[in-house]
């Protein structure tokens, strides 16, 4: 039997888990089934899919394994709500996921409420402590999975010329605060990687040294304003700001502006959460690409940070909108802290097996769960990624 | 004024305007509005959007000429349900078709009830021949998105894991009667093309003359079980048997059987609009491409028959399963008829511009509209295409 | 033993032979090992390959049926200079032609004087009916390769900004003599395909009837000037001109122009065996696609010819430049005649594999072999080909 | 005027210059025409295309900058042979450089010798140190395409069903030494990058400091015999041991094996540079991607070193095969050291421009030139490159 301290986390952990299911569905809420169905893009997922699949997360791996004569919900989901897990079994193809126009949200949604009620029973009936962190852990899950519902949602609907509305109050990044100071950090060892009791991702681990040169972050983002200058003074057709391969990129599939600009009679317009917006100047330039990021801060005399910079920077003061306007690239590629070791079983393809071609990004978007805002964490991307909400913060040495 | 029996007329238009209009509807019935929005692939359009376009080609050949004070039902849709009238402006990317999560399917319907009433009110208030005349093309038109409505939704249905039924009672090809017997058609001039009062499309036309030698057409479709004993004695392996282009398609697609069949529990089971059915080995082999129907009729010591072939051997008795049944393919390759003239305008483009690269089918099949069953019919598809109701019938010299 | 008239036959054939074996070499003789080994793209083939692929056929299909315990001039080469025949075993890929830097081009040419030496003594010894038939195929598919070995060789030149020059004396289509006339054509029951004592391919058979309705042929061919004016109109920004697939390949190609046209220092030139030349407005325009050709017809309020119609034209007189210039597309789309039987084994692959989706030219170019100019031939590529020496001769109605 | 220390420092590079510059014409002796002239894949070079550039680097950075009137050897060789320096200017497109048929080999023969003797005159009339700066430049970068040149070269000839040979001599990795110790190295702070007075490239800049936590590092490379293991143990059928995207890569190219290794007879071969041989076990497993390496590496237990921890374990003893054996895969991304800075104008596109999606290479391989045999060398090439005499060495922490 569990002492009152005990029960009372394990009480508050059915409190957060009835939360944060709850908030997913609220966020897609605002969709029609059809909105909820379609996959715009072999990388983007139907928010129908994001429904099904964390729900699937707590029912393969908390559920099956702690549930007394598990039954499967319906024996097809365990494929086809299935990411990427090899040591769970088959998977449906990532780009097929929006042809699934059967179950229909409605069973989604219906089978969201039983795997629900189901994990709540086994959190009221005084669960082992694996169970509790396999909850744990399947929450950090959705909500990693509720900030990409709705960057995928945000790319489906830029897709249609009626330039939809999701929420007239949609989420949106702050305005700058400016101006750009330049925070200075002294050579020295500093310490990266999740510190503290609470929940960190494996690949926050295990907390490490590193010898960080001096440099400086700027203590702002950049700008619509200031990236557009960089688009008027030709940075798109001039070879000299890009690496090799961004070049490349640019020229072959003839791209001139951020994935969401486009002109409208004539004016910088923005497609947003709130339908088609005229650019605001003001806000941070986002749905960047590593590529653009990594020529605009050339071109602007500067350099994207590395993630120790960054996370070691996050540590002072003086640093604003860290959290909650944009991810941040840094030109650290994504790769394993020394010492880094993957769990046991399926759960262990949760991070490692990305750790290649893709870039280290910082911070928090203002679609981010709130408590995934520290400084540790790791978010990563191909470079050519522009549909996340991503940024620029510039360093220098 | 309308003497009498042009009223009557008028009236019995009107009536099948409504019926053909409604069963449109109707055949759209069972499906869920993600059912309806999904694309499956870029040659198969979504079930919303056939419903839209179709109400296009009345809103936009029809209204916009003859109603007064025309004005749009909604400006986007001008753009969004163009399929490939140039000469009407610009046309939404045929492969985005399935991104068009708005408008909802109830907004689609909406529209389609909004354009009908307009179409009778015109059609109430004594209309010039030239809107009889288009609301008959309109019609026909609308028939032929019948068929591509369900087909396309076959395929989409087909992609699902689940593999859901559209009806239990959905439409297939009837058994075959056989046995097969050769009619023989001894050589001379034949007409070719349309003949008759009734309606028929630009491509049936004009008819003329054609020297035909004497050739023998097949009595009956191949079935189900002839189709596998061609799989069986290694069809799918020998290039011998293949057309090069065809052997090349087979090779890189690694292809063993036709579209919808596969091996379930060590038997043969085919996608049908019944959900997975065991293969009813009397039933007529469809979904197979020209390049199977023809590698198949030279296996056999046969081979495909030409369509001036085909349509002359119609004329006579003694031939089953001419329509109602699937598609029969061709070598005719798809080509303008001597002194062959396209309308003026927009509407020049229906038939005239796709007459390359593809391969002429005759018949109709289960899922056609009665009205299109007639000798002259010229239907057309690329051949690589499996996707359509197309089967075989043999022809020898 | 053979009567003195056979005798005379086999003579003039062992003397046909070494000329034309003779005339490949020297077709190949302006080259250098490099220009002859280079494949510059995967429908071309190097000169080398032509050379080789040409003495594997009469290895393979004579030597190897006819010649006393025959032994191969080397194992490896009877995979790796098969062109496409399935019914001889594995082949080298198609695309890898230009990866064989050995065997050397001198390698090639000893391949070709021993297997030469041993044709010859074949036919020095009394040969078999049979052997002869087979030789005097042999020289048809050498003089077609001629033909191809210049055209693919013109493509590679065509791909080196240094322009390289063939020969000063290099083959071009003679000057239009014009001015256009139409023969006319009346309707009736013609005859066609091969007919007389000589040799014809399997394709130009079965000689059979046609009903060919009224129309007239132009007596010359679309010339460059004429060519001209249609890009002038912006012939290639109007999709009016265009079937919908070629509209589709000019816009996804992004093309302006003829294959081997060019502007350079504002004036058109267009590359040749010459080496770059200034545009001569006087010539038939040459290098375009079945597309092109289609488009500049409907332009010019004409249509291509079919290719009976371009077949019983060439029966009158009045039509210049027949033979000699350049290939003439026809709307014909390449198929067997009524009754077109192939040969047993593996030269039953010569031709009826390939009766889809291409296109029949008629006629003959500049760089023909003279033998091969008469009406019933028949030649085919597919409708984007442009590399061939192929023009317009228009029709109409 | 030069003192004598100069003068003999000036000798000594011009005599460097012509061993050097003779050493690539040397290399290129076994090949014909054909040999130097084709391009195997993009990512390849032809022979004749390395002969040539690396003439025009002196040509463009030496000559066109010090030699008094000035004129190009050939105007388009400019053009032609220019790899990817846009500050240059325009440059023949990489995936074009086989269809260079001409100039032929003679003549970039020729043309070497020009500059060779241009360059020759300016070092023997007292050069300004700028000048003899970049002479040392262009001589490591001549070495580069040394080891390219035959490195591409094995391509090319691995392509040829008849298995060539470059040299019944040539160079492979030697046999291993074994058995396989662990080198320990102590957590510490290390000095990373190039130190000393002779030549290095700007990758290698600044020396710097980094934290390297403790780890070990294998004496030894992976062997034939090892990695044989790996496949045996199902290693390419198995995604557990896969990166993500290596898995994809596996996949989707059904891999099975290093590049070059070949089962023949029942016996594994490889293809080497004395042509197909039977695998020696003993010898280090090379043409091994990233990913491969990676994978074999969580096989076996370990994993790859990172840049730092191999530059670290180098200069110490006990590490055996550092260099002359193959290219040692690390998991660090191609990035700049903090602080690092491109040159000025176009040779600034040297090496920064790369720094994205590429992994390190670190040692030397059998056809490294000498001199590049240095603990600070930087090597790298895409995760999936396997034609660069890549091999394993396993580290662990």
């Amino acid at each position: 039997m569990n002492a009152p301290a005990e029960l009372r986390a394990v009480n508050q952990l059915a409190a957060q888990f009835a939360r944060v299911r709850g908030h997913t569905v609220a966020l897609a809420a605002p969709l029609s089934a059809e909105d909820a169905c379609v996959q715009s893009m072999p990388d983007a997922s139907p928010a129908k899919w994001h429904l099904a699949h964390t729900t699937w997360f707590f029912e393969t791996f908390i559920l099956e394994q702690f549930e007394a004569g598990f039954q499967s919900h319906h024996p097809a989901f365990r494929v086809l709500f299935n990411s990427y897990y090899n040591g769970v079994g088959e998977k449906h193809a990532r780009a097929q996921r929006g042809m699934l126009t059967r179950p229909a949200l409605a069973e989604v949604l219906a089978y969201r409420r039983a795997i629900d009620a189901r994990v709540s029973a086994l959190l009221a009936a005084g669960p082992p402590d694996a169970l509790i962190t396999l909850v744990g852990l399947g929450l950090e899950h959705e909500q990693q999975h509720q900030e990409l519902l709705l960057t995928d949602l945000k790319h489906l609907l830029s897709m249609n010329p009626l330039n939809p509305v999701y929420a007239t109050d949609g989420p949106l990044p702050p305005v700058n605060r400016g101006p750009l100071t330049w925070q200075r950090v002294d050579p020295g060892i500093v310490e990266i990687g999740f510190a503290g009791n609470g929940f960190c991702f494996d690949n926050e681990l295990p907390r490490h040294r590193q010898f960080v040169e001096g440099f400086a972050l700027a203590s702002t983002l950049v700008s619509n304003a200031e990236y557009l200058a960089f688009i008027d003074a030709g940075g798109y057709s001039d070879a000299a700001w890009w690496l090799s391969e961004g070049w490349d990129w640019v020229s072959s599939n003839a791209l001139t502006q951020p994935l969401y600009w486009c002109r409208h009679d004539g004016n910088w317009h923005e497609f947003t959460m709130r339908g088609l917006q005229p650019l605001d100047l003001q806000r941070p330039a986002i749905h960047l690409s590593f590529f653009e990021a990594e020529a605009y801060a050339r071109w602007a005399g500067a350099r994207l940070p590395t993630e120790a910079e960054w996370e070691c920077a996050a540590q002072s003061a003086g640093i604003d909108d860290l959290f909650g306007a944009c991810w941040q690239w840094t030109t650290s590629s994504y790769a394993p802290y020394p010492g880094y070791a993957t769990a046991d079983g399926a759960l262990g393809e949760y991070n490692g097996k990305f750790m290649v071609n893709q870039y280290v990004l910082r911070g928090a978007s203002c679609i981010t769960a709130e408590g995934h805002a520290r400084a540790s964490y790791r978010n990563f991307f191909p470079a050519t990624a522009r549909w996340q909400f991503s940024g620029i913060r510039l360093a220098r040495s």
